[in-house]
């Protein structure tokens, strides 16, 4: 494995990166954002948490998302081209397959494989916010991967502090 | 892939969620859990953790937990049935077989899988505080996963924000 | 799966990891570093880290790292031996093939794997600080996936809180 060819030069912040900033007023904004799932599916919500970050009202600090499940998880993933979602799922059921011997099958074939796939993604997701907005590249989104057939009502958690 | 059939509502926070705040009174509260294992196994750390946050005496915040090795990892998991655990170490078992060839073997069959399985799992999770409590889901727990055999003494910072 | 044979200790904490503090001169510090890549690997980042932190000025807080990409990823590993690098390339290489079939292609056969690589290890990596340096184990490095064989310039946005 090779190391960086040369040390990365810490860059001057662009415009959007500010500078050291100290200060008195601290917020910890939270709130709890319900979703409907309709099936095994990739759900964007992206918009949602950019609304709930824009009523925090916090100019610099951090987007903690925590979704209240352990058969649905959290990532961050290309935003443009849907055949990347589809990749994803197809890729995903065949790794933990949903025909293989599970002793933990109570609420059908998809029970375990839904607990296996959160475990080898996010519980948990983070976005720095900067100048009121978060720091997502352009090809970002955040997504709520729903691993379970039947309809849920989905709990996540949106934390802004800053 | 689907995206959301309509916009997942802004519902109004539950009890439990609170809405903004700010405050000047700032904590950042950190402490040190050894936790001794033996064996490959999960080892479901949720009391703990509870403990620490109510130390820390903050209402509104942010935990986070970091596990100070590679081989050995976090994951936030189904709490009820132990079957679950089995089934998620029976996976994790195929998925990076200890029979297969590495590089990096010094320490025996178990060394390299354990660094990979740490890769693909957790060294960090974080779950917002809400009320003084953690924001749980009911059937979430927080456990380490060991991936090495032998004992080992696995170091995890907690630390508490709010 | 076993628990815990006896609750963990809570041992008072070490010398470099503090007890309780309050504060109110509160700092968010943000910083932009772009990290040149050359081909599929494992950056070691973390002398450019500890760096910001030290900037930041920052005795007892949290240091996030956010990658503003969905086919690069971040993860803490092993900073000794490279051959542990090499094989978690190895094993990656064989999890997620580059000659199976994706739909999603346009960029060739390292496009939609490096997206899969990314979902399965981690966009943001999260590592207090104690006593003004991170509290990273002896052997765990900070380290940017890059799972795309052509030249990128990546941008990793670094938050300090405390």
């Amino acid at each position: 494995m090779q190391r960086l060819k040369s040390n990365p030069p810490c860059i001057p912040p662009r415009g959007e990166i500010q500078n050291p900033k100290s200060k008195i007023d601290v917020t910890h904004y939270q709130k709890l954002l319900r979703i409907s799932t309709t099936g095994k599916s990739l759900y964007n919500i992206t918009p949602e948490i950019a609304t709930i970050v824009a009523e925090s009202g916090v100019r610099t600090g951090l987007c903690t998302l925590f979704l209240r499940h352990t058969s649905a998880s959290l990532i961050i993933q290309e935003n443009a081209d849907p055949d990347v979602l589809l990749d994803l799922a197809e890729f995903m059921a065949k790794l933990v397959p949903e025909s293989a011997h599970y002793i933990h099958n109570a609420e059908g074939p998809d029970d375990m494989p839904a607990h296996i796939r959160t475990a080898i993604t996010h519980t948990s997701e983070h976005i720095p916010i900067n100048n009121g907005h978060l720091v997502l590249g352009t090809w970002q989104g955040i997504y709520i991967w729903e691993h379970r057939q039947r309809n849920h009502s989905r709990e996540l958690v949106v934390h802004v502090s800053g």
